[in-house]
């Protein structure tokens, strides 16, 4: 693998080229050409036809400089695979709640060939399309936050339901994690056989946990996914969601890059991580919306915090927002360049 | 005032006779009594007429040996006082959202006794009925969580409006929350003067923040709250929800006691505020649907974290559930009084 990309050079903690930026849902909503497409294809079936999920994935590629693509799909998609009966409205909804011991024993292992073949040739299409050799990210939900939905049945803002599950049937929450766990593994590392050259777990909801259920249910299915995910020789992320607390307990897992939210200080994620970890954030997706010459103050401040570019991975703290101004994205893109 | 209060002691780093417990929200949804009023009458009128908001203050009191009664209120009451048209559906939904000078300077400044009448005779009869003299807390919602509901409209997960209104009209922000800031501190020394022996901010939002906005915008305006409400000469309480990454920045408050979520782990908070802090919380309110032995040990865990009484005021990390089963609070209550 060519480490001239500055994406795959910075997840290495090597000196990149310039400090390397992609930006968290950059493939969505935000743009134009993205809603002229879902005026006519609705998410679900964005998601599973590869030669437009591949069209969405480069979208953002043709717009701006960005030094990495992310693949367009959705965290429960490969669930879908598995037989989970659920619907976007927008956000997922699972008709059955699993919160049973035999509901859990009942989901199968993901076999990625056969459960979401239209995932892994959308990989393929964009590593065959991806201007000026742009590395493709492959991506996976966190296996706590698919059992959000999962026992949830559908998006809260406390996810209440899965917290309980988590104290009212603690055996039974781990099973389903550590099958999720196992899951997201080979759904990942299915992604970069295709081609995916990164591969990233999306943690959203983890950093709802104290660290101490965080260590106890959450961080041990991590580690399944990426045990697995290791074999793929490609770096991997973990983003977590609201992790301020947590960073002690993410730091000895076996990930290139950990991304982090908005609320936290780079530098302090750094010390806190120790040198072994590149970091993946950290700009306020609401700092989009400020003037110009604010919004070039708000880089300078992420790069000021994150220190020198080797190890650190320009990116929002969380997804862009859909009434993002497109051309906020075009400024962002030249401020990180112009700063390196 | 008496400090044979184990409330208000705890409060003043004085040594309580027992750890002080109340649990936020616990006059509320969870209870059957209170679900039995609500089915006869909404949740407005409920806020708005003294005697039932007073009896809804001391069911939980008559239940349970709580140390402290919070006043039955909403945060976004002192704004339907100052002309803010609002209902709630259940959450509070502005009509016409605040998002210009002219709107922010129309709002007028509050008038407790003239504007919220209702809330201070409430307090006087919540005084005269508490059993075994439980102290009453007043509060009143953090500026820019009030500025959340005003300037999005509506609840919602991200406040997105609000985070962005930050960085597009920074002027006007700060002009609302100063303005919120001051109504609040009017309000809470209202309901001081009204009787309340202690006073609380409720910072639901700002912890969406980054440390730097955080420090920028919401600060200055919980600031002024706790100036005005100082004169009142009783405790002060600053709850600020996620707020992992602004312990540095709430350290030098003119507040008593820090509220933190569940999420934080109390020893690091006290490390992390100095010795000048008392602070409260943070039990999972998730934990209270765990067995007996688990619930015992997470209170225990609770408390070893937060070390000696004096100065810890236990109580969950964030309102307590609606699906919750009372028996759990009964055993928390026991669980806590027995760790004594």
């Amino acid at each position: 693998m060519s480490e001239t990309s500055a994406f795959l050079a910075a997840c290495r903690r090597q000196r990149p080229s310039h400090r390397p930026l992609w930006v968290m849902r950059q493939a969505g909503r935000y743009l134009p050409e993205y809603r002229a497409l879902r005026a006519k294809v609705d998410f679900a079936t964005l998601t599973r036809t590869p030669d437009l999920a591949a069209e969405v994935t480069l979208q953002p590629l043709r717009r701006y400089e960005m030094d990495a693509a992310i693949l367009f799909s959705d965290i429960m998609t490969p669930l879908q695979g598995m037989g989970v009966d659920l619907t976007f409205e927008p956000g997922p909804v699972v008709r059955q709640p699993i919160r049973t011991d035999a509901q859990i024993d009942a989901l199968p292992a993901l076999v990625p060939e056969r459960d979401v073949p239209f995932v892994l040739e959308t990989v393929r299409l964009v590593r065959a399309g991806a201007p000026r050799g742009t590395p493709l990210i492959g991506f996976a939900g966190g296996p706590f936050t698919l059992m959000c939905y999962l026992v949830g049945g559908r998006p809260s803002k406390e996810f209440g339901a899965a917290r309980s599950f988590l104290y009212a049937q603690p055996d039974s929450a781990q099973r389903l994690l550590e099958r999720l766990g196992d899951a997201m593994g080979e759904y990942l590392l299915a992604q970069a056989t295709a081609g995916a050259q990164a591969l990233m777990l999306f943690e959203s909801w983890a950093g709802l946990l104290a660290a101490r259920e965080f260590t106890r249910f959450a961080l041990p299915a991590v580690r399944r996914a990426l045990a697995i995910a290791r074999r793929a020789g490609v770096p991997l992320i973990y983003y977590v969601n609201q992790g301020a607390a947590l960073m002690e307990a993410v730091a000895d897992l076996d990930a290139d890059v950990i991304g982090v939210d908005w609320r936290m200080d780079l530098a302090e994620v750094r010390r806190r991580l120790g040198p072994g970890k590149a970091v993946q954030g950290n700009l306020d997706p609401a700092a989009l919306f400020a003037p110009a010459e604010e919004l070039k103050r708000q880089v300078a401040a992420v790069i000021a915090a994150a220190g020198p570019a080797p190890g650190h991975i320009f990116n929002l703290g969380h997804g862009i927002w859909q009434d993002t101004p497109p051309e906020a994205v075009a400024r962002l893109v030249d401020y990180v360049h112009e700063y390196t």
